[in-house]
């Protein structure tokens, strides 16, 4: 098993012909990884990677959701309860498993970025069967222990530019002050992740407000002071290299509220009396004080919504967060974001980056939106859409609208390190493929097809994110 | 007018090639066709079909709905109507009328079902048009008069290996009883359909009600004795071969009532007082009994959600259901589903088909809830979606999250038994040709493709409805 | 520069050749243009036009929203003010800002169109750019002030045969009468678009229902006389060749009011004090009205609904309507028009063309629907969907359902006249590809193919418009 030259081009002699000649102008660019969820601790540490099933299946829930869903119980693949229960411990029974439901993969975008790991990171030359697991784990687990595999000579072997993580608001970023005092030369920094402590009906609430408010070492007793303390930690963030702040959400509603209407619904809050009103408003509410703040501190604002987190509560409530059971909901954005682009849209301060995983979104409203306002860009494919088919959707119904120079070229938004070369070599396959199928019917010319190309693989992410 | 062999196949060479290979393997496979709306009458009478526009024209909505669309009026074309009022009774004038307007299905699936059935079953070698109306019609007039034209002969010819029906909850299932003490050996089977007495609302609920409890031989004067008559006639119905429920509703929302507050509702129903809130809260409750009657019995439960019935009331009052004036809606499943899922879909012993005519909540809602849930597998596209753009959609926007395995292979959904090989045939060449796009640009090898080709074209469907 | 004859096309060589021969048959078929906004002033003056920005970019919010997105000021662009504040007035320095900008349009359909007018037009053959910049301004502002490029001349030199405007209830046509009472051969009639009197909750309604009752001689103090006076201007309109009417609305819900609550309603306008929802219910009321009205005079009646018009009030305070702000928003047709079409759907004297800017709707609601109500027909992708990949997914969601022939062909729905031989060559081009596609997979015959292309490029546009 080797990995084709053309894979992903399409067939046709014109296209492939192109695709290649704008491919081999981009392929070997460096990656810029403007949003993901690498654990930074990897690179702090800089330890070898545990062993394959603690690499590629116990913590990715794109791998372990799949089996899961043909049968699999969560427990016999290895991954932690919350109660500390009983769970399959040995690593080569959990890889076999895998390795005999690797057929299920066939044609996904989990099985196109493994085999590219496989072969490309660790020189695996067979693909993977029940038959052949021991002797690749064998294999793997071998590589897993030379320095050629720690996280930082991957880091380096990937051609990685810069690496941005994803934080909590009240983290300390000890790891990133570890990778900041080392000498390597990598390049990892970490973006500013409030909702844990926006999210005011959550369970967690006022314990992440507590530590939110030992952090920028504040009491925060008002809503008044909770701004302070975001305010203060987006500066501390931004003092440790931060260039951007994410947030999730389920519905993109914007609204300002009053100060005192804020503080109204934060007292009730902190009382523990709030409801989902308060919270769907309170929300709405932080997206309109985080563009407020991007205008001030140059930080890049990222929305993240639609997803209905942890839809199934057995899985959740046994085995945490991040289990392959958050189910995407119908997102609207005209009305939704109305409020905070008639306020803060036409300011080119603002640098508003909006996802979807709602894709009939794509050409209605969010390519005529950011076909229009200054502030606003589009987010690339997300999560179930960063797929051949998602890809191509997203670039087919968004650039005859907003044209590429309103999009923010590619993120990998993954945990899995060792799959950022697979995500960003795919995004480079599908780009090029794509505009070759604009040059060869004859819609751009070469030289606009290699400018785009190179855009889209490397420029617009370092642009947008001011790297 | 002969089918080219390389129909419905991409013209690229690469992919034509691969594709006539992937098909070559699983054109002849036997069909299964889980899903359907075949009458067994047809084959416990085993008679001919009385004539062309008997078969072809008065019965199928899909036809006649174009030609009215286009301004032939109903009538003309000899729909039956409910009180009796006249209709074209001259069945060779309605065929003339037919085949002036065959031209409007151009581009249509309904135009390839019917020109494979006029060259592949009936060996008619020209176009349909004005001109040739009248040999045609003799022709096939000819044929169906010919013993090898009847049903249970056309079964075999066909290559059917099971072809299930869709039966209402009190259906005495005589058809398939005479069926089964035949000694002919096709399989017909039926499928337990309750809409007729869960829908408390309709007109005609009480009537069914009474049947139900004739057919349960249950006076059913409360919900607990109406949920005690559904599941006697589903044990009735799995006596008689049954392996699978359908339900069709206007929204997948599932809530589950106490008995009392079913049988408050239940109650107000009896009195015809119950509320359309009443009715969709009715519906919701029994989708959550009928997936725990499947726990317990096995039946594979299917939904078929998102239609708008009798859309246009004019034709309704004057012709009655199924005349081609049903609408999709939208539709939402994450949040809908939420409560059954979360009861009952992570147990294994539930198979829970969905479907949509909402394309939109493919990639969105369906195929990350089919990717993670192990009760939950996604039908293949339905009715306005069974069609070469829509078959294609499905896959491109439900694979690459769910994968194949999740999904259940084909169902031809029909009523006009004699479109079943051409259906079958169009869709296998639809996956094939899908699948060698992929081997083409070196996603999946080979092997995968084969593999997934006989599993598409009959191992899911075999395997899902445990045939 | 020049345009290469196969640009569009596929480039399979299968489908390029069926496609080139298909589009050798249309592509100098006249122009019927059946809806769109160019300024019936051009061709009653027949003057000169002006300069190459004031032809290009100012007037045009495809043009100048795309510069806007990227940080361009609108100011800076000549976008003339509400209050007459300064803009730029060096065109040659707006043409410069744009030429610098024109890279920002590669791959959309705005900078296609303007391409081909460039080389088709006016005989530009270089790529525009910074540099070129002036050279090409002052070979366009050449061309210009030359007699071939007056409106009239360009109007035949364009082989149109039929050009619609659309113009407001209360416009004396004054443009139109001057058209029609000069010598010249071209057909330009207008069409009624009542908009600024339905919509009741609008600044100017009061202001616009005097000039409605000026126009239509009626002192307009009550619902009964606002329909007399939309009845006897569209009479006026009709007795000036119009063929239909249109409609620009929120949402296409429909619904009759009595005639007492439609006054209700409108007493309560007249005072300054509808509400929002007596607006929906006004505007529901008028669509059943409009419809009735059309029956009766036999006007075509199209609506187009989905746009939140001027989402960014600063940009609409600042220069008014038509800035690149208007967004569309999810559009519900299935139970929106069930009381329209319910009431007269049936009624083959109506002709009912409805477009969408939500193309989730295409083949959900709108194909389903048309493929049924006899009075249904569907307009083609409009707007932002009026692009290579947005008509090739309206071909592809539409057809297989409703046919073509329940569709209306093309409309270029455009204000910048001189684009006009640009869309309807893409038009033609995307429609001959498109069925060159189901040719080269046997699904439709050559013969089919042909008869199709001509009814898409020209029949079905003369005929439902009457023409």
């Amino acid at each position: 098993m080797t990995l084709h030259s053309d894979r992903i081009f399409n067939p046709d002699p014109t296209i492939r012909k192109i695709a290649r000649e704008l491919y081999t102008e981009v392929k070997d660019l460096p990656l810029i990884s403007p949003h993901g969820h690498v654990n930074p601790q990897i690179f702090a540490e800089n330890k070898p990677f545990p062993d394959p099933a603690e690499l590629f299946i116990i913590p990715d829930h794109y791998v372990f959701r799949m089996l899961y869903s043909q049968g699999v119980a969560m427990e016999s693949l290895g991954v932690p309860t919350i109660d500390g229960s009983d769970v399959e411990l040995d690593h080569r029974k959990i890889w076999q498993c895998f390795a005999e439901n690797f057929y299920l993969f066939a044609g996904t975008p989990t099985g196109i970025w493994l085999t590219h790991e496989f072969t490309e990171v660790f020189g695996i030359n067979e693909k993977l069967n029940g038959k052949n697991a021991t002797v690749i784990y064998d294999i793997l687990q071998d590589r897993l222990q030379s320095s050629e595999f720690l996280p930082k000579t991957l880091y380096k072997h990937f051609n990685i530019e810069v690496l941005i993580t994803t934080d909590g608001a009240s983290d300390a970023l000890n790891h990133h002050i570890k990778i900041q005092q080392s000498d390597w030369g990598g390049r990892v920094i970490p973006c500013f992740r409030p909702d844990a402590v926006v999210n005011i009906t959550d369970d967690s609430w006022k314990k992440e407000i507590e530590n939110l408010g030992k952090a920028a070492k504040i009491e925060i007793n008002s809503y008044t002071k909770f701004i302070k303390a975001i305010e203060d930690r987006r500066a501390y963030f931004k003092s440790m290299g931060a260039v951007s702040t994410d947030q999730g959400i389920i519905s993109p509603y914007t609204h300002q509220l009053t100060v005192r209407e804020a503080d109204t619904i934060f007292q009730r809050a902190l009382q523990g009396k709030a409801t989902d009103e308060d919270a769907a408003l309170f929300t709405a509410n932080m997206l309109m004080e985080m563009a407020r703040m991007s205008i001030e501190d140059g930080l890049v604002m990222q929305i993240h919504p639609g997803s209905f987190r942890n839809h199934n509560k057995t899985i959740f409530n046994k085995f945490g967060i991040d289990k392959g059971c958050d189910i995407p909901l119908q997102t609207e954005y005209t009305g939704n974001l109305y409020e905070l682009l008639n306020k803060y849209g036409n300011d080119t301060r603002l640098t508003l980056v909006v996802f979807t995983l709602d894709e009939s979104t794509y050409a209605r409203e969010l390519a005529p939106l950011a076909g229009h306002y200054p502030a606003m860009k589009l987010g690339p494919a997300w999560w179930f859409h960063d797929s051949i088919e998602g890809m191509t959707r997203f670039k087919e119904r968004v650039i005859e609208t907003a044209g590429i120079y309103n999009t923010v070229g590619f993120n990998d938004d993954t945990r899995a390190f060792v799959s950022i070369p697979a995500r960003h070599d795919l995004s480079r396959r599908i780009d090029t493929n794509f505009l070759a199928g604009l040059v060869a019917r004859h819609i751009i010319d070469m030289d606009d097809a290699q400018k785009m190309a190179h855009a889209l693989a490397y420029d617009l992410a370092k642009i947008t994110y001011k790297l």
